[in-house]
């Protein structure tokens, strides 16, 4: 474990201006966010319909690189481009280029010194659980269907233990990442400012959580060993021993993708 | 145009009990609900698993024929089998044998004269429309996206001109049947108990129809006819003269199927 210096944004190039976009997407479709040679990607298609537009071979920078399946409402996404761009044109064409799975739902230009990963301060994702006896055909697209009824309470309560800055290797998918020339395991110590559970209508159960930055699967690790919480099959003050030994297999099951969305991205 | 006597409902045959379920489902991976050799619907799909549950061949009958796309949450279907069936656990079996684009939400045994078409008193269905600039990933499979803004209140004043028994031949396909041996027309008159439109939150509208029944693509040729009044496009007292001249094009466009959703039959 080791911690990174904050690395520096780069302005865009000379000549270009730096965009914005708010993008909202349904995973199903997707391989991920992130390009992947040979799959259908979110970023993949962001870039083909902007490189189109702009005439210019984009790459865009995201918010939040979601999984395969995982959804996104206010995922953020940066690039340059030449000036001059006419926000409210770009994101029609995009909307009409990209739809019905991505919908670009706002578009700016932004300062130099902004970048969609780097600026971030806080993403906050949602995660939606059916906990209902029976399926619901229009809910299963963005829903975890659970039959057995969940200590919903319980789990709200227990989650407050892993609020604050924790080593969550517990609960993420280990990196091995390049610094200096050598190979070394990423740090994954992270800040949790809120986690939030509560029971809707229609027996809907909602998962808000709000960091910094997220770890890989870190959310959906997380749901997962609340939801066997809120079954009883582990004990609810459990938390803090799982995070203390820093061990990916005493953690729960991982929730499964199409519960998970993206919410929204603070820049504040 | 002739009036036709009303079907006596046939009992089961000897040995047989009656049954009725309640049914949801996603209408996009489907031809219809119908059966339709060589096409995946809703009621092949019904019809395989209950054979298979029943040890019988079972088809069954159906209070609305939805078309290809469009979506239900209180279909209701009715078929006979032999008696001892166990509700909740066929009902479970269904869930798992359809899943996830179909689900059972009820299931019991019904009086021998119960018949999910001829007993039906009244249908309602749901239109939603999502009236707002940008599109929507999500409510994309079950809306009708139109941009302009709609003046939903003259589309509720001006739909309450085809509340009433009326002959819809302006809004319903043509239909031949055979009757007494000969080729006829159907009658298309049919009566309307109630029509609303309003809008909701987050650029929803919803028009909200129910009849004691309706005759073939007639909820969507009403809603895409008012949906051109309330874009300005078609007189706001046009109705009138639409349904008297009994004329199919006269009508406006016909909405989309991924908007409508079959809600609810009554039986009372």
């Amino acid at each position: 474990m080791s911690r990174l210096p904050t690395p520096q944004v780069e302005p865009p190039a000379t000549g270009l201006r730096r965009y914005r976009a708010i993008v909202a997407y349904d995973g199903a479709p997707f391989s991920g966010f992130a390009v992947n040679p040979g799959r259908v990607t979110v970023a993949g298609q962001l870039n083909g319909a902007l490189s189109k537009i702009t005439g210019r071979a984009i790459d865009v920078v995201c918010a939040g690189r979601t999984d395969a399946g995982v959804h996104a409402w206010g995922q953020v996404i940066s690039f340059d481009a030449r000036p001059g761009l006419v926000p409210g044109r770009v994101q029609h064409s995009l909307n009409r280029m990209l739809g019905p799975a991505i919908a670009v739902r706002g578009f700016e230009v932004v300062a130099n010194d902004f970048d969609a990963r780097f600026s971030a301060r806080s993403r906050t994702y949602r995660y939606r659980i059916l906990n209902s006896v029976g399926p619901n055909p229009f809910l299963h697209p963005t829903t975890w269907h659970i039959r057995d009824r969940l200590d919903v309470d319980m789990m709200n309560e227990a989650g407050q233990d892993l609020v604050g800055e924790h080593d969550f290797s517990s609960f993420c998918r280990a990196k091995q990442i390049r610094f200096a020339g050598v190979e070394i395991e990423a740090d994954l110590t992270r800040a949790i400012h809120s986690i939030s559970w509560s029971r809707g209508d229609d027996d809907m159960v909602e998962h808000w959580i709000t960091a910094r930055a997220f770890c890989h699967q870190m959310v959906r690790s997380i749901t997962g060993t609340l939801v066997e919480i809120g079954l009883g099959k582990r004990p609810r003050n459990s938390l803090g021993a799982t995070v203390a030994a820093r061990d990916r297999n005493l953690a729960g099951i991982l929730a499964p993708p199409q519960g998970l969305t993206l919410w929204d991205v603070g820049y504040a």
